[in-house]
């Protein structure tokens, strides 16, 4: 499964699977003996390989930040900010994309076999962290030849394995860039997500987590889970301005069919879901998120985590429809990066696209990282 | 079943149902012959039938507003706004409260047996509309001998009812209290509702609306409609304030059992549902308020519904946490009230509880509700 090239090929798009070299230990007390980090790369690494970026994926992106996703056919989930001449600019930087440890498009995860009984995790699969996935990054990284990264930037979920790389390898961080992310996940989140689990687990043909056994899958409750997430990727005036109350066509049903634009929108999401996500990986993902909480292991003092990180560069960004991860989250991250004395760029982007605006072709937020990620290379002499 | 007593016996709690005198024309087109309205009373109607309020219930609440559920053994859902010196003064006033066309406390819905089959209605049941539950209001009242209502009050739908009551009505409504609602139904809500309703109909449970024939429910699905929407009943600071991250346990279980205490609160408010609602009246009240748009006939104009109302006195209060209400959808109402001519007083509580604050301790709320009705009271010489 070692199907990394080496770096000195200096391919410009490159996609694999790479099985780390050590067994990763998680929060849980276990070990996961083999682990494969699915991956893809862009651009070329320097010779003094100090111009690598690491992207870190949302809940339900994957690695291919800025290939095709082979599983959909579509472009890259991230095509406004990598690529030549964006703020990830492939001619400079050597981009890293890497699929999740839990993840489903080829890193280990609960679809993985176990190599213990040579069947699917399922249930099996221990309950992991943001730090356990940062864990594997960091292994993955260093294996792909690259001790020190340029930046780390990820956004939403992306954003917590940013956090959780600051605070266990501060070392080998130059800058970071975090959009619509959070130091902790809140109650209402939690709650969000539980209900999507309980939705998944609803599902009879979830089969207590051992769906692939019976080779079916909990389609119906995923829809459901995916659904209810996607509301709290928007928000209500982009709702409202993209759909409103337009029917679907002349008049009301006065039944249950799709009757509203809207509706039909989030089936569509649901059904669109279920097609290139694994059920299980959804109940770990979101369970890692619900357990992140950066500073719990310093007594809930966010500045106390950041004090090893003083010398990291840190761009802070937030939108102002976000009702996920709201700006108020990001300011405490910034207060705390201040208060540890490191350097800290925040701009709150007005924007009425929600969470997701991140994704979204946002100029305030493309120029912002276009900025802090030129001074930063000037900073590094790169 | 026609069960009401004589209002002219003015017992001060009564608990009943009533068979409508005529069939109910709908919205769909088709017809209910047979209608069934579930009520209680409280206080005694007056000599010239002149202080009678009807209070109207929201989406999963009852007649039971003052008396004692039998279906859960509590006390009535509104307890600090109905009974004797309360803002709904039973010592002063007549209170009715009826169960909704299409719910599943006594009034006719799709639980209910179709005269035509001998067969509960399941979805054979019509789909039903905002106007059509006042509609049966309206004539339950008036065979219960009140032509004109001192007062109609209502929290989220039960101030759809209100409203739709002032359209179709005015002349026999006095005074209207509107708490925590709007004129129509916004795009989240109905996405909201669409994902509830997704979970209820991907339980093999609901058979397609026929389990009480199989004597099954689809509580799974119920229970996870529930967790959503009432995730959408209270705010995050709410939240945050009643659980933040704290645990059920010392610590994290590494599994997936509710580790938080904000999961096991939402598993009890599922569990707690599908033990006292039918999923099918679910279905079909979400479906009620998301065609819930009181200016569609008057192509948008909200004033223009209003102009018949103009002898009307209302009194509109939202609340500032109430993000599935929130009081831009309150002063939508007033601006319209005002350019109809109506009588309205406005007030936005300052609370951190939700859109469900309107059934919980609000001061302002009580003292203002109160103050209204004493005004009122006066101005019809009560």
């Amino acid at each position: 499964m070692s199907l990394a090239p080496a770096p000195e090929a200096n391919p410009a798009d490159v996609s694999g699977v790479l099985r780390l070299d050590a067994p990763v230990k998680l929060d849980c007390g276990r070990t996961l003996s083999e682990v494969d980090i699915a991956y893809c790369t862009h651009g070329h690494l320097n010779a003094d390989r100090s111009n690598a970026i690491l992207i870190c994926h949302a809940l339900t992106a994957d690695q291919y930040v800025a290939a095709a996703n082979p599983a959909t056919g579509r472009p890259g989930w991230w095509p406004r900010m990598v690529g030549p001449g964006k703020p990830f600019d492939t001619d400079k930087y050597f981009i890293i994309a890497t699929n999740i440890l839990g993840g489903c498009m080829g890193s280990t995860g609960p679809s993985s076999l176990d190599p213990a009984t040579g069947l699917p995790y399922g249930l099996n699969f221990p309950v992991i962290t943001l730090a356990d996935m940062a864990r594997a990054q960091a292994a993955f990284v260093k294996q792909l030849g690259v001790e020190r990264l340029f930046c780390i930037a990820g956004g939403s979920m992306g954003g917590m394995q940013a956090l959780e790389w600051v605070k266990a390898f501060p070392e080998r961080v130059f800058s970071v860039v975090l959009l619509a992310t959070a130091a902790r996940h809140s109650a209402q989140n939690i709650a969000f997500h539980e209900v999507g689990r309980q939705a998944i687990m609803a599902d009879p043909d979830w089969r207590a987590g051992a769906y692939a056994l019976a080779d079916v899958r909990p389609e119906k409750g995923l829809a459901v889970a995916r659904m209810a997430a996607h509301i709290t990727y928007l928000s209500e005036p982009a709702l409202q301005r993209k759909f409103g109350r337009e029917l679907q066509a002349d008049g009301l049903s006065f039944g249950f069919d799709a009757d509203f634009q809207v509706e039909s929108y989030l089936r569509h999401q649901g059904a669109a879901f279920v097609d290139r996500f694994d059920a299980n990986s959804y109940l770990y993902i979101t369970r890692a998120m619900d357990y992140f909480d950066l500073a719990q292991s310093h007594g809930g003092r966010l500045a106390d985590v950041f004090r090893g990180a003083s010398a990291v560069r840190f761009c802070v960004i937030s939108f102002s429809s976000d009702w996920l991860y709201p700006t108020a989250e990001s300011r405490t991250i910034v207060r705390a990066l201040n208060a540890a004395g490191a350097e800290a760029s925040f701009v709150e982007i007005d924007s009425d696209k929600g969470h997701d605006a991140f994704l979204l072709d946002e100029p305030g937020m493309i120029s912002a990282v276009r900025g802090f990620l030129s001074a930063s290379a000037r900073a590094l002499g790169l």
